[in-house]
């Protein structure tokens, strides 16, 4: 690979390591403030949205002056084109933050989350640091076991959810239809979170090997 | 243009337009599906998902061979990538439809649908496929004005939604929680099948007027 189109990747990729820690970051905070009724934490998670979408719209820039200027082919194509759905999903994964934080706010001054609900909650804020983290990671150190890891990180998510949705629907529930929503809402939005996590980490894997298969989509409930 | 870029940025197009036809398609047999409570339609719906997913890696390796086979530069650049994107747009519309289908699948024989949601889910119906019906239009046409009726599609498709999460929320809802978070989930599947419906619209439109800003991104609640 030339020089100079290595020294493109690497800026590609210290974006995308950027997007990777600041949707962490969002999801960590939005947590924080579902859990504690935080108003201003929420806010603020929901304004800071725009930097991460703003590092999505460097990344794309990027990709398209590499193409430009470098042409590259056959691998090093793919491997620059990646770059556009990793940032994808990194994005989607800072919306989803945002979402947890709009449901927080919309119950606020009153939680939005009944005490029976906060372990699991808490729990699935957890796996969903823990993958974000390792997103970060497996862009820096391209190590592919860490993308393997986030398919069973992702195992433990659903398993989360299977357990938040059987309170939500056990007989004892008492905080009535809206409380149950919102849990579920707030569930598929961990869910979701940790999907786009996984499928950023595997486009990772895929450039690393350099499959000549097509990178994965997320495609799950 | 040269000719060949042409012929190969025309089969692009033909492969995303039947895409879109298979996720107006899939939506509509899922709604239909949904308020007969019809296992078998639910199963095909299902089923036929991986043809959308097929046609997907077709819109990818056809890209990918442009890029490698013809270099474009500039606008071209741009809008041959642009592909990618409406392409994972369409796949998760087509996700979602079979969303619909599992939700239906998961209460049979029962119907997911209460008596109150008929009227309401009926119509979000009608306004996806009237949306994708748009973006198979927009794709063959590449008329921007469809693009902007998407718009106000969407927030048609955006109140049906807020009058859903009304009667969910009803003193007089008599369902339980299991219902109304279905209710609730069924209701963000059909709003964000229409937001990738808008995403897909408004880059067709943005590649049609070869604008410089960056394409649209999915980003809303």
């Amino acid at each position: 690979m030339r020089d100079e189109l290595r020294a493109d990747l690497l800026e590609v990729g210290r974006l995308l390591v950027s997007m990777a820690e600041a949707v962490r970051t969002a999801m960590g905070h939005a947590t924080e403030a579902l859990l504690t009724a935080d108003r201003a934490t929420c806010e603020m998670v929901i304004a800071r949205d725009a930097e991460v979408d703003d590092l999505h719209r460097q990344v794309d820039q990027q990709v398209y002056d590499t193409l430009a200027r470098q042409a590259p082919v056959a691998t090093d194509l793919r491997l620059v084109i990646t770059g556009i759905a990793i940032a994808a999903d990194l994005e989607r994964m800072g919306d989803l933050a945002e979402h947890v934080a709009k449901t927080a706010l919309r119950r606020y001054p009153a939680p939005a989350v009944p005490p029976e609900l906060r372990e699991v909650i808490t729990s699935m804020g957890a796996v969903a640091d823990r993958m974000a983290g390792k997103v970060g990671l497996v862009l820096t150190t391209q190590d592919a076991t860490l993308g393997a890891e986030l398919e069973t990180d992702d195992d433990a998510m659903d398993e989360l959810q299977r357990r938040l949705f059987s309170i939500l629907l056990h007989k004892d529930w008492r905080y009535g239809a809206e409380a149950a929503i919102d849990g579920a809402l707030l569930g598929r939005f961990y869910e979701r979170y940790a999907d786009h996590a996984v499928n950023a980490g595997q486009q990772v894997v895929f450039l690393v090997k350099g499959e000549t298969s097509e990178p994965p989509s997320v495609d799950q409930p």
